[in-house]
C-alpha cells in the first residue's frame, strides 16, 4: 500500500464494513456498531472483527444511525490509498479486461459499475480525474464493498492512456451508437481489452472514439432510447464473460 | 384506458414530460417549467408540448426546483391507470418475454429495470402486490419515462400466475444460484417465457422456485458475492436479445 494520497473513509452497511476488514488493505480507524441492529447480530460480522483490535470497535445507542436502514446498524472509518499508480501492477499477462469511464457523471452509476465490475471478474478501472465524479464515499457505499477488490487508474488524459494500452497489446472497444457500430455481441472479447464507457449526456468524447479500435452498440428494442449505462456496462461485460466461459 | 383504480403521479425531467405525453395513455393535470432552465431551452419539450392544451403548462421562477438537478426544470402532473388488468391484452401471440419479480424491495432498481427491460424488448412486468415495493413515483422517475411504454401486473399469488402461464405455453426461468442451475447463456431463451428475479435480500422464495421450469445462475467471478438484482436482469435480458437477434 503506498502511504501517500493516503484519505480517510467513511461506509456504512455489512457487506462494505466485512469488506473493507478482509481485504487488510486499509487502515481501521473506528468500527461503529448500534446495539441490537441488524449488523450487531450478524455472524460473519462478528468473525471479521475478530482481525482487528477490539479497542477499535464501540457499540452505541444512536436510534438516528438505526433509523436508516441502509447503515444496517454499522459504520466503518477507516483510510488508505484506494488509487493505483501504473498498470504495471495488474498481475496476470493477458486476458486483462479494463473499463474505462470517459466522464461519468452519476455516483449511482459508477458504484453500481464498480460492483458489476468487481463480480464479472474485471480487472481494472481507469477514469478521468477531471470532469467526472471521483471515488467519493457515495461511490464506495454503493458499490457494496466491492471496492476493495478492484483496481483503480484516475488519469488526466484517457486518450492518451488508451493510445498506451494499445502499444501494449490491448484492443480498445467503445460503446457508442455510430454507424461503424457492431452489435454488442459480435465483438470478439478475447485478449487483453479496454472497453471504454461515455458519460451519462454525452456518450463518449469524438477524439476517444477515434482512438477505438471497434465501436460496439447494443441496438435498442422499445421506444424510449436511453439504456443506463451501468445496465450497458452489465450487458456488456457479461457477454464478454459469456464468450470467456463457452471457450473453456 | 381503464377508468378504475386511476392515481394522480408526479414526474420530474425531460424524458419522462416528454414519455407520459406522447404516450396519450394519461390525462395531463399539469406541467411546471422553471424559466431559463435547461427544460426551458429543450426543442424535444417544446415539441411535446404541442400535444396538450397550453393552459396546463405553466413557467414559473422556482429557485429550488431548479437548483435540484434532476428536476432539469420540468415537473409534470398526470392521472391515469398504470397496471394493466389480463395478459390476454398482450397483443403479439409468440415470443411473448415477461419478467416476474418476487419481493422487490428498492424502488431504484425497480426503476431501473424497467428501463432496461423496455430498452430490451420485455413485453410486460408482473410483481407482486404485497410485500414488494410499489409502482410509485420514485420507481416511475428512475425508469426515466420507459414505464409508458411497459405492462404492469399486479398480483396477489406470483405462484398462481407462473402456473397459469406455463398452462398457457410459457417457459418459466427463474435467477437463483442452486444446485440445478444452469449458466445463464446455456438456456434458451426462445418462445414464450417468464424470467423470475428474487428480492434484493432473499432471493426468489421456495414455492416460486419450485414452479421454474429452468433455474439459471450467472457464476461469480470476484471475491464479493452479490451481484444487484438489475444488473443481474441486464446480464439475463440482454443475453435473450442476443440469442433472438442471431438467430435472425
Amino acid at each position: 500500500m503506498q502511504t501517500f494520497n493516503n484519505k480517510t473513509f467513511n461506509c456504512v452497511g455489512i457487506n462494505n464494513t466485512i469488506s473493507v476488514i478482509r481485504s487488510k488493505r486499509f487502515q481501521i480507524e473506528k468500527v461503529l456498531i448500534i446495539k441490537n441492529s441488524k449488523a450487531d447480530k450478524d455472524k460473519r460480522l462478528y468473525s471479521a472483527l475478530k482481525l482487528i483490535d477490539r479497542n477499535l470497535v464501540q457499540k452505541v445507542g444512536d436510534k438516528k444511525l438505526l433509523s436508516n436502514f441502509k447503515t444496517q446498524g454499522v459504520l466503518i472509518t477507516f483510510s488508505g490509498n484506494l488509487i493505483s499508480d501504473e498498470f504495471s501492477d495488474l498481475e496476470k499477462n493477458e486476458d486483462i479486461c479494463l473499463l474505462v469511464l470517459d466522464r461519468l457523471e452519476d455516483p449511482q452509476n459508477f458504484g453500481q459499475i464498480i460492483r458489476t465490475a468487481e463480480c464479472a471478474g474485471i480487472d481494472g478501472i481507469i477514469y478521468s480525474r477531471h470532469h467526472s465524479v471521483p471515488l467519493n464515499e457515495t461511490v464506495l457505499q454503493v458499490s457494496q464493498g466491492a471496492f476493495v477488490n478492484m483496481k483503480f487508474y484516475e488519469v488526466t488524459n484517457i486518450r492518451n492512456e488508451l493510445i498506451k494500452l494499445k502499444n501494449n497489446n490491448f484492443w480498445v472497444v467503445g460503446l457508442e451508437n455510430s454507424i461503424n457500430a457492431r452489435p454488442w455481441y459480435s465483438i470478439d472479447y478475447s485478449g487483453n481489452t479496454a472497453i471504454v464507457f461515455g458519460s451519462e449526456g454525452n456518450g463518449i468524447r469524438k477524439k476517444i472514439l477515434e482512438t477505438c479500435d471497434f465501436t460496439a452498440t447494443i441496438p435498442m428494442q422499445g421506444f424510449t432510447n436511453s439504456l443506463n449505462v451501468s445496465a450497458a456496462t452489465s450487458a456488456i461485460i457479461f457477454e464478454m464473460l459469456r464468450q470467456k466461459l463457452e471457450k473453456k
